[in-house]
């Protein structure tokens, strides 16, 4: 982020190789990446094929760790420790429900959105279907809403009302509605009524600031040069899902 | 293949970028790829880079089409709608665990041996204690075996005593211990008794020839330029997957 000096749009249009026959628009389902980037991947596929025993064993895991840390400065964590690399933001989303199902004894109430990513609609289902942990629920943010206040009033009113729910997949902007949603207030009223949530943050590093301590969720997946999925470590404490009631 | 001429050890060294300074040994973890796949994988990476959006949507998918044509042939199957890539061998297995699970009604045997490759029999205890479809079996087969047919003997001896045994995973090369099993021999006992066979080959293409319609298991999971999987469809009749019983 240093190299470009936090230039936008036509300026650092020559750091990516995008084709000038073409707008690329959708950035949100396939992107490109900087030419520094690529270039750097370049470097580490001719390492690995070097020697790639030692690649895999030692310089792999100085790289992860080194990238962690990166990462953790950006999303505004205290460590490095609290983040680890996924595969996409959906393995994140599972990754994070998987270790939560773990967890109950009973089972509880998974609040998904009418406007959550389809995948991970999809995700929370199976995971209803097969592991049996969870009983779905789908809460409307259909808009329009006059300000911030009214989505969070509307998980106030669905959490005074579900006491079940434990868990909430909360998306940061919404994918493919675009709405910036008052992630740190939602968070707020779940932890109220001693719900975990869980951010599908697969759109927001870098269209704003992401400080994963101030929202202060349980879990936040995103994409941030890779794919992250950052954790509270003992985050269960004080939640329903410590005793699975 | 075709483009090395059957050529191995120091005639096709140079085709490989691994380090003069050293000699690989341990192919089995970490392997380098041909200068042909790799300048290959380049040329993808750049188009990739040019218009992601075009080719995420379309050469990819013609791309993994063709991929799974050219396996399908390697591994002798009539068709490469069997043929599926998968991420890494273990993720071949999970995928056909967990597909099995999910026509279980009651909890079944799952028989591992005790050279199963050590994240095998981790996938296997955690598909056993996570979801709960089955119940964990471990066969010895520990050397030595005056010949194959004694490997054999001790699958039908095991099965004739263990009637709750619905499917078994087996290696065709094992891990680290480098046996060459008997794998059709040991399907066709499994089928004997009602049994679906998942064939753990990440270490046998390549080194033995494969034809998986002759192996006859209902999964093949294995590399051969890429990790794949390769599944019977329809593979559960006659088989007591399907009732659960």
């Amino acid at each position: 982020m240093a190299e470009t000096g936090g230039l936008f749009g036509a300026e650092i249009r020559d750091e990516f190789q995008l084709s000038k026959e073409l707008v690329h628009l959708n950035h949100g389902s396939f992107g490109s990446v900087p030419r520094s980037v690529y270039e750097a991947r370049l470097e580490r596929m001719k390492e690995l094929e070097i020697c790639p025993d030692d690649w895999f064993r030692y310089n792999f895991v100085l790289l992860v760790t080194k990238g962690s840390e990166t990462v953790s400065k950006l999303i505004g964590s205290s460590s490095s420790e609290n983040v680890v690399f996924v595969e996409n933001a959906t393995g994140g989303i599972t990754a994070a429900l998987r270790s939560l199902g773990l967890k109950m004894q009973s089972k509880a109430g998974l609040l998904v959105t009418g406007l959550s990513y389809e995948a991970i609609r999809h995700t929370a289902h199976k995971v209803c279907e097969i592991e049996g942990h969870f009983v779905l629920h789908t809460i409307n943010l259909d808009p329009p809403y006059k300000d911030k206040f009214e989505v969070v009033q509307r998980y106030r009113d669905y959490l005074s009302s579900h006491s079940d729910v434990h868990v909430a997949i909360v998306d940061h902007i919404t994918s493919p509605s675009t709405l910036l949603l008052p992630v740190k207030e939602i968070v707020s009223v779940c932890h109220e009524f001693g719900v975990a949530v869980i951010i599908d943050g697969a759109h927001a590093p870098g269209q704003v600031e992401i400080n994963v301590e101030d929202i202060n969720a349980e879990f936040y997946t995103g994409k941030s040069c890779s794919f992250f999925l950052y954790f509270i470590v003992n985050y269960v404490f004080g939640l329903k899902v410590i005793s699975g009631t």
